[in-house]
């Protein structure tokens, strides 16, 4: 299938817009009126410039309140569409998009609109327009695709058929399955927008809280099924109206729609059983197969591993690179990077095919990250994450790679050990991407989100995981005026009191806890004095809900990672979120 | 009236919260349990600190999910409470708020509710402890005041009351009348907030956009005036929750805050007549005495102001400071500023009673504005506006202190203008206080607030305007991620078709306007053609409503200012907000 992009979508100049589509491989556009008006460059040149990049001008959009008007008004509506169908002929595009009537529509007659849009669609002709009618969710009269439908079959032109905009539809809870009633011949154009599931007016939903598809609630999969089978050939198009989309990187942003038209066409073309239109397969991850740290000093990283309880397992045979593991738990230090405080720099995925899985991320227009390999070294893929994180797969056991690594100790046997979670932090605006990029690229699934009061703000997080519950990436999404929250891997274990209590002894001091908290704890649970002592001695975090208990600390933050450690006990299957801003005010940077 | 506030409405921890309450001038605080869980101070350590800073600890709040359980969940709410109680008694404060349960209520029955809650009162009698109970606007079975107010009243406890919030009613569309019908004695507490009209679910609603007094649409004086008449004689306090707020600077937003309680004690004292809780009357501006623009060198702005057409009026006999005028439109030149681009410094108001003026605004806690005199020199008060422009006051008429100012010509006779609006500019988070800033310290109104779509993002726009409309203040809201757009200043003549081909013919050259503009112009509105060609020649902008028309240009930007020549036709009242994107996208920085 074609994809196109309603030039609305991007921030920047439409001159930018065009410039960013082409380049993530879009194969059409949409130019809005509104887009065209404040651009210094002509309709011709517009056209010469796609022409160049090999970009089509699907349609030029919107013409609005044309239909279910009285005659005087209607006569000044071709008067307008006149001049707007010079324009489109001028950009060299024969579509047009005409919405339903929501400012000026006074008569509620279907044989009226029909009589209206016919008229139209004759002027349009003339100009070797075609028209595609549009219901508006908040249309005055028509607000459901069936009855636009129903008028475009009354006006019955052969240049006037119908537009179908997934969030007109499934925001108003209207079923999509009666699309295939529809002749797909007369399906003129197709646009594709997510959206989160918020209870506000449809029009302000729609107007700034449109996504991608894949971001949000809407069942896109389901829709865009019907539209296929009701015959449609023409380009899947984006149309997102978004107020952080407006704001962020043109060409970001544009990269990361076309994820989107990918993700969504390669579901589709799963779901239908067709082999075109597929990429490689998602592999979900079995486990974490190492985190990397880097920096140009990692000593004090090593210190603290020590004090935890972890193993030295060696030093890489030919980097300055070390390995040391807690059970399952593997940590690289890598002092390559000789500029940065200590940060996550790598996540290492075990997978089933790793070759798939990268052959998949740069399907999906994933950046492959670099990586200095040395003759026999094991060689893995990798690809960047939004957050700049490098993303390995590794589909052989991890002691193959481990090998690499020498002069260490072996590995504590009695020591079982997992990576439970790995928690981003990313700004505000690059949110939505990292949560597209974390279900297409890497295979994880959205939970549903919550907000943590924190002393510069609300800090929204995001769980990602792996069906199975094996990899959890928790995502933190910072207020816009605050730094980035620093990011942090948590180790689980079966005895979190016992690693705290030999930590402690060897001198580790972790994020301390407010006495207040404990008080708090007591209050809430109805826990034993001696357990409340024993949190309270050594700095523990506790949370309980239905399905069992968490027991956690955190350790000090170095540079812009810190780590934790938990036990989780029953079925517990959160991150102890009502600890949070614990941990938040805790680690606010003194001014 | 004494004043509080809820320590959730600042953001920073605990005692930053408590020493901002202090510094603002609040007379007691309402202590978060959230807020004290997460400090490392000990209860009697912030009653202390409270004590030494002369606020009173009027509340510690909330206790949830009280009544309306099972028996055995109630045993453990005695349990929690008792907890709580303590916590309470340890901070020195003799007051809880238990809000209707909203959690695990499952028995709609008022008569267990009251022995509930009156088993609970008598607990926290034991400690010393009153409880009031508030109806949360999303409570299971009880979210109406009315309701909690009869269960208050059948649990029949001398320490049980209600707490009135004005979210909670106001929010439901519930009539505050009948709060009169409550004992006063009673109402063991008010919390006040105010809150934009959204249309979205009242939780959302209320954890994330409630706003102080006076920024949002709810009528809080005549809601304030119910509950005095029913004879509440305890703290008016601020509980708001607002995404924003809980980011921006605490000091900052402290005071903010207890601006809205004198601007709204004020305006209840004058609705009810009284003599006390009054300050000084505001002034609404009869006009715009003068526009100060400052920098190191204005030369350009000079040059400019002579190719509009402006007339030299001299230079001030003592400073490096120079008045330009245009008609009754006077902008004075200010040198004395060595190290800055030509920016906006200051907006000289005229009023009836400048010392009344500057008395409202240093009652309303703005900051006195410092200003170099010399003798001779006409003194003109001012204060400093939360952009750090300066708000100046005369009542004398202008060519008064136009006298300090030699050199120049005469006025231009022949010139009939005047400032028709001055455009501010402020960062999202600043934006509420501006708001207020300007209803109760300058005198405006608010009018709708709209949105323009501009290359870096949506700019939202808020006019505020004296009620004759003499002084007009658009506020624009810049995007998160984009930078401050320039202020301007807005001269509105006779004839700017005029104005403009004379300054063409001396050389300046507008904001270029698109061709395209033009051509979606001549669509939207049936111009004869002439007119079209005239206004493409010039680079000028056209709108038309019902009202009347509205033809402008804009001046390139020097530094942080740009100028704009308006001509009002008919009776229009906007300001060519079609228009606005052409101008975002004409003036967007060249990366």
């Amino acid at each position: 299938m074609v994809t196109s992009i309603a030039s609305v979508c991007l921030s920047g100049g439409l001159t930018d817009k065009i410039h960013a589509c082409a380049e993530a491989g879009f194969d059409g556009i949409e130019i809005m009126d509104s887009d065209l008006t404040v651009t210094h460059e002509s309709p011709e040149e517009i056209r010469a410039l796609c022409e160049r990049l090999g970009l089509r001008i699907d349609m030029f959009q919107p013409f609005r309140d044309a239909e279910g008007v009285d005659d005087e008004t209607f006569t000044d509506t071709l008067r307008r569409a006149r001049e707007k169908f010079r324009t489109a002929g001028r950009l060299g595009t024969d579509l047009m998009l005409v919405c339903s009537n929501a400012g000026t529509a006074t008569v509620d007659d279907d044989a009226l609109a029909a009589r209206q849009l016919g008229e139209l669609a004759d002027l349009a002709a003339e100009h070797g327009i075609r028209l595609a009618y549009e219901a508006l969710a908040w249309g005055r009269f028509v607000n459901d695709y069936r009855h636009a439908w129903r008028i475009v079959q009354m006006a019955d032109r052969p240049n006037l058929g119908t537009c179908l905009d997934s969030f007109h539809i499934l925001s108003r809870g209207h079923d999509p399955s009666a699309i295939e009633d529809i002749d797909g011949e007369k399906i003129f154009f197709l646009q594709l927008a997510d959206a989160p599931d918020l209870s506000m007016d449809v029009l302000s939903w729609s107007r700034h809280h449109r996504l991608f598809p894949g971001e949000g609630s809407f069942d896109l999969v389901t829709f865009l099924r019907h539209v296929l089978r009701a015959g449609y050939t023409g380009p899947l198009s984006l149309e997102v109206f978004n107020d952080t989309f407006r704001q962020t990187d043109t060409q970001r942003t544009a990269a990361h729609a076309r994820r989107s038209l990918t993700w969504l066409t390669d579901r589709v073309a799963v779901a239908e059983g067709h082999q075109t239109g597929r990429i490689p397969p998602p592999q979900p991850p079995r486990g974490v197969d190492f985190v990397e740290l880097a920096g140009a000093d990692l000593s004090a990283v090593d210190h603290m591993l020590e004090q935890l309880g972890f193993t030295f397992r060696g030093t890489h045979h030919r980097k300055p690179v070390r390995l040391w593991a807690f059970g399952s738990a593997r940590l690289i230090l890598d002092e390559q990077d000789r500029q940065e405080a200590p940060h996550l720099s790598g996540i290492g995925l075990s997978v089933d095919d790793a070759a798939q899985a990268s052959g998949r991320a740069q399907a999906l227009g994933a950046p492959p990250a670099f990586r200095r390999t040395y003759a026999g070294d094991h060689e893995l893929k990798a690809v960047a994450s939004p957050d700049g994180t490098q993303v390995y797969w590794n589909d052989r056991p991890a002691e193959t790679w481990a090998e690499e690594f020498v002069g260490g100790n072996d590995p504590d046997a009695d020591v079982i050990a997992v990576v439970d979670h790995i928690n981003l932090s990313y700004p505000w605006q690059d949110f939505d991407e990292a949560v597209l990029f974390s279900t297409s690229v890497l295979g994880l699934d959205a939970q549903a989100s919550s907000e943590v009061p924190g002393p510069r703000g609300l800090v929204r997080s995001q769980v990602m995981r792996s069906p199975d519950g094996a990899v959890r990436v928790p995502l933190n999404l910072a207020p816009p005026t605050a730094p980035n929250p620093p990011r942090h891997v948590a180790v689980r274990c079966r005895d979190v009191i016992g690693v705290a209590e030999r930590a402690r002894a060897r001198g580790l001091h972790f994020l301390p806890v407010p006495d207040n908290y404990y008080d708090d704890l007591a209050a809430r649970f109805a826990l034993d004095g001696e357990l409340i002592d024993r949190l309270r001695g050594l700095d523990l975090l506790y949370d309980r809900d239905d399905d069992g208990e968490f027991i956690h600390f955190y350790t000090p933050t170095l540079g812009d990672i810190f780590l934790e450690l938990v036990e989780r006990r029953g079925s517990y299957d959160g991150y102890g979120a009502p600890n949070a801003p614990v941990r938040l005010a805790a680690q606010r940077p003194r001014l």
